[in-house]
């Protein structure tokens, strides 16, 4: 399976399939007996019987999950919308590479494989106010990176990303995806002052305006970087391999949306693994319909979010799979 | 050092220390240059200055973290505010002891040492609308099990409690301490339906109206129970040793909350683990400045939340020690 077309893209979005209702059922039916009061284990529950029907298995345990961080460079930089300059794209890779970053901490912290996958850093996108960030065929190769990326034999998947200027290009996927102001889907990224965040309200309102489509992949095209292709092509393989995905923070969100927007359902094998800070992102997972599991002020991006939300679904199914019946225990059950 | 009156406990109250100013001044000179934006991790950046001036050490690690489950019996279940026997606070604790609780998964899962403590089953507290729960060698006694469970070689606490009845306990040591009414401090428990409520509510007010105390440890001698006396004591150990605790739900915040008002800072050492879904636990964390770091909709106790929570601050730990410097990684800063 694979795509060489936007066409075939559209084709995988439309044979997509649904979780294990019966083994979902059957985890339910084990949920109502476990030693504590119903409900008692609050989200904790709703996460072992979505992970159970999704794996298709009874009573599982995440052991091989992997983080992917995606990074790409964006031709919108040169509107001034970063505090930091585009050379830390590719420093923060050499980072993630010899293990100093946050995710790398994180990812070791709950036992995580992480890949770091930097696509073309020295070919910005253009600037998406000027014209498409990228043609057919670089948005083709992104989202294949993306989707060659999954190891087929993990257990659940995390994507990420970095890439200056990206939160820019989330928050003019946003605004073409629902609309509104462009100032109320712009954030200060990694810390722009008051006339950047201005600046980046215009630049996203221009882009808006220049492409004027709302279609989830266009939109991913022409507004998007590799980085956030690339965490959807993940996102869309992790899919059709009924792998479930945790997602992070607002722009891999912004990505994921489109994949949402092309074809309703299509992130129903996500959870959000935590709220950013970055502006929008609370917005974003509202028309997603997703509720978060951490809110912990965290604005960093490189997948850190959902990697330390990988420590809550583990601990759900370490519950779920591992805890006492109230028969096996001897404990009333009312 | 230990005690063996009321008023040994309020020396010991009277001589808690604080962090070490200087590590944690330390601490945050080192987040400072870490490869990431100024405060790009959040709440995290806060765990780890916290722990760090606590403990004293520079880039620390969580590497023997405690557990401790206190479970006790409470005279007011005879006035039918549970929906559960009193018998199941045993057949827990057996089940805690044969590793199939819930908190036994989650100890398991962040690596923690689970220990269980079950204070005199046979001989529950007094039902505190009728006396005292419990008389000041009942009361010193209690807390003492909770000072020498406490492993002075751990570098984390998480104490939390077992004893059918013990939300109407906390519900009156909320209401005796904060005032209000006593309906806004009593929630459903372990699932009793309206008329067990409203029963609940009666119960609490009585009980308060009764003893007429707001002194801290008055009120958790006189409306407590048992096993938040324990972790009461337990917590107070942790202070002298400037070992940090993460608190559990609302049990476990009632019982700390009269630390804080016998002393108030004594729960500098503390954290927050989770927000409780049973009613009055944000109440009483707001009234003790503590923002929870999870809110997932638990609410079963046994130290559960808390426990999961100690993988936020592994998380945090993990990132604050082992990040690169921008230095050290050739990151530009700026």
């Amino acid at each position: 399976m694979g795509f060489d077309t936007l066409e075939d893209v559209r084709a995988l979005l439309a044979r997509i399939g649904g979780p294990d209702e019966a083994v979902r059922e059957a985890a339910a039916a084990r949920d109502a007996v476990l030693t504590k009061p119903p409900g008692a284990l609050g989200r904790l529950e709703d996460l072992a019987l979505w992970y159970a029907g999704w794996r298709g298995t009874l009573r599982p345990e995440v052991t091989a999950p992997q983080v992917i961080v995606f990074a790409g460079n964006h031709g919108v930089t040169a509107q001034g919308v970063s505090a930091f300059p585009a050379d830390v794209t590719a420093q923060m890779v050499a980072n993630f590479n010899a293990g100093g970053a946050a995710v790398n901490q994180l990812s070791r912290a709950v036992g995580a494989r992480m890949d770091v996958h930097a696509l073309a850093l020295d070919r910005p996108t253009r600037d998406f106010t000027r014209g498409a960030a990228m043609d057919e065929a670089e948005f083709i190769e992104a989202m294949r990176t993306g989707w060659d990326a999954v190891d087929t034999a993990s257990d659940l998947l995390v994507v990420g990303e970095m890439g200056i200027g990206n939160t820019t290009s989330a928050a003019a996927i946003a605004h073409a995806l629902y609309g509104g102001a462009a100032r109320d889907w712009v954030g200060r990224g990694t810390g722009v002052d008051d006339a950047g965040l201005a600046r980046k309200a215009r630049v996203v309102a221009a882009g808006v305006a220049r492409h004027g489509t709302s279609d989830g992949l266009e939109v991913l095209r022409v507004l998007g970087g590799r980085e956030l292709a690339a965490m959807a092509g993940a996102i869309l393989r992790a899919r059709h391999l009924r792998l479930p995905v945790i997602l992070d923070g607002f722009i891999c969100t912004a990505a994921a949306a489109c994949l949402e927007a092309a074809r309703p359902g299509a992130l129903d094998h996500c959870v959000a693994g935590h709220l950013s800070a970055e502006g929008a992102h609370e917005a974003v997972l509202e028309r997603l319909g997703k509720v978060p599991l951490l809110s912990l002020g965290m604005r960093l991006g490189e997948a850190s979010g959902g990697t330390l939300a990988i420590a809550i679904l583990k601990g759900a199914l370490a519950c779920h799979s591992g805890m006492a019946t109230f028969d096996e225990a001897g404990v009333s059950d009312s």
